[in-house]
């Protein structure tokens, strides 16, 4: 049996990424989004939406650029603080400990002790209500040499990511591997039925 | 040492969606999508990005509707095959064994086996590319009773979402609850570094 709970944001687990800014100054600043996903192949896209009230927000709309930080389960903790401060009064790289670094590409720090980051510059910028959805193009991807394995193959359980759970009282870590992407539902198809 | 690896899709881990559709003819069909993510909280929208060559992508922009099913691991090997077998010539329905439901509010159905469904409108559509962002307001969440608790709290180890990794190898499960949202981090508060 199915509830209905109206019209709520209530999707499984979201993803936990850390937006990073310059202000006007120039000083680095941090955010917390659960309010993310990639948005395109070609070009590589994603898009983080925040409300307009954030500090954060002013800077990508001036700068135009954004880093996306991937925090192990190990920077939870930080994580967590830097989504509950506010840059417009703290200083939240002196206050965790994080270590800004100047982007190779675009205009905006990245999280030097996560394993991920990506440096994005801003394409597309939608006012949907409470939040703004900014998208981002990818221009590059940089990984910890710690998470990756063979042939560049990203170890997950290395990088460990963790998740938010919209309705939900945790963060999740991300748990064990269960089936082979593009490959699982094979068995299905010597079942296949054709449209009528 | 980072390891730059270029304008890539390395995000960690994405959301699995199944997207369900009617098309011209009234035919449910579904579909597997790792592009996504919530992206405004007041509307509730989501955003969901499908190649312009699949046979759902032509659904949503008629139909204006579509559904978002979260599957459970157990339904890995489903989720799977929807997203590799075409719905221009398999009824993906039958060759699962899943049910489809049609909407209450949109007209599109959703996957009756799954533990979270959401029926969304169609509010916005971007060409960014290979992809097509299709931005949804959320008109429903229905979510089993199974996996809800008191105060209708989610149990998100019952629903057990999974994830998929860009330049990885397996779907993971959802793993161990790691920290609390919203106050894992204020221990850094009485530490707090003000703004020069």
């Amino acid at each position: 049996m199915k509830k209905s709970l109206g019209p709520k944001i209530v999707v499984g687990a979201t993803v936990v990424w850390v937006v990073g800014t310059y202000d006007r100054e120039g000083r680095p600043n941090l955010m917390t989004a659960a309010w993310g996903g990639v948005c395109c192949g070609d070009p590589p896209c994603l898009g983080v939406s925040l409300r307009k009230a954030t500090y954060s927000h002013g800077s990508i709309v001036e700068q135009k650029a954004f880093t996306i930080n991937i925090p192990s389960a190990a920077y939870a903790k930080e994580a967590d603080y830097v989504g509950i401060a506010s840059g417009r009064d703290a200083d939240k790289w002196q206050t965790t400990g994080l270590t800004p670094v100047h982007g190779d590409l675009v205009n905006a720090p990245y999280v030097a002790e996560f394993p991920i980051v990506l440096e994005c510059r801003l394409l597309h910028t939608m006012e949907l209500g409470l939040h703004t959805h900014f998208i981002g193009e990818i221009m590059d991807a940089k990984v910890d040499d710690l998470v990756l394995g063979d042939g560049d193959f990203l170890s997950i359980e290395k990088v460990e990511p963790f998740f938010f759970v919209p309705g939900g009282r945790d963060y999740h870590a991300i748990g064990r591997s269960i089936e082979k992407p593009f490959s699982a539902g094979i068995s299905f198809r010597t079942n296949q039925k054709r449209r009528e």
